[in-house]
């Protein structure tokens, strides 16, 4: 790092930091940024201060947006009964991709996790629990198939039961296309539990 | 894309814009920054324009630096009369980082080639030629070894032999604890032309 002047040093630095970009990486990009036309660096540079200083919380379902209620929450075409709770925004995004799901979400912005200390009260749980006050027909949760998602759907799971709402659990199994050969046991074993008669 | 509220798809799109980040990276990098701290991404975002507003070419030898003269052409200490030429500021670095070189650079930014319409016009030849009137000992070509590094050794070599200045080329060979069995062919072609006596 010190065989580059401060600003190319102090640039590769801030990049190294981001998650997946090693030093090597951090070099091809400063350079590479360098090498950009200015407007194109200035847009890079504002579009990482606009996102952060006006992406915020929808107030409904607490996915990141840059509106006050997201477009889901404010589509009065979808079905406000049906509350999908995911881990975060880009679980929401997946199953958005899909077009097939026509209910609301709820994102928790985490899990939870005894090991890192993240506890019911650090994700957005209070705040799906004062949703259900409203008609709810059911809750499906999305999180996701790791030991922190499935922990928090069986504490979700619970809190919400005496509620007498319907909740639900996503599939969980050998995915589409999956070759049985290179899928852990773990997965083997959840698909054939989950068998359903033909 | 279009899951995303519009200035988290912006940043997306900006940061999936840069060399080896895909759509999946760009959207971790993306949700990744909107997690980080304010201060954080202030830091980040003016890293990025202050690295593009005040890198500049060094006067003397066109590193990437942010003074006027880079630390390497202005420190009195280094042999001015030995010119290394490389193909680009990260090149220099790697040399620097060896420790063991104490003569100045001449950075190249690029390299020609026929394929990619690159002359050579187009890399920073002829302020090399004009460096060439001063005092000089011995310009060391350390391009590449690719084809357009090659090319431009030997483009190099023709234009300065006339002036009878000692021009060389870096060694090409098998790198130090290369296992011969996963080096290629032209390598291992280079290395046997160029062995040495014991």
């Amino acid at each position: 790092m010190e065989y580059y002047s401060r600003q190319i040093s102090k640039l590769i630095q801030e990049l190294s930091a981001l998650p997946g970009i090693g030093t090597k990486s951090a070099q091809r990009l400063a350079f590479h940024i360098l090498n950009m036309p200015k407007e194109q660096v200035e847009e890079l540079s504002s579009a990482i201060l606009d996102a952060k200083q006006n992406v915020r919380y929808c107030k409904e379902c607490f996915t990141l947006t840059d509106e006050e209620i997201c477009p889901i929450c404010s589509d009065s075409s979808r079905n406000h009964k049906v509350i999908m709770v995911v881990e975060n925004t880009r679980d929401l995004a997946a199953y958005e991709k899909t077009q097939k799901y026509d209910g609301v979400y709820h994102v928790l912005h985490g899990a939870i996790s005894p090991m890192l200390g993240i506890g019911p009260g650090d994700i957005k749980l209070k705040e799906l629990m004062q949703r259900l006050q409203k008609d709810v027909d059911e809750v499906i949760i999305a999180t996701n198939s790791s030991l922190e998602g499935e922990t928090t759907a069986m504490y979700i799971s619970k809190l919400i039961k005496p509620t007498g709402i319907k909740v639900t659990r996503i599939a969980s199994g050998v995915p589409v296309g999956g070759d049985l050969e290179y899928i852990d046991e773990v997965t083997l074993l959840r698909a054939l539990e989950g068998r359903t008669e033909l």
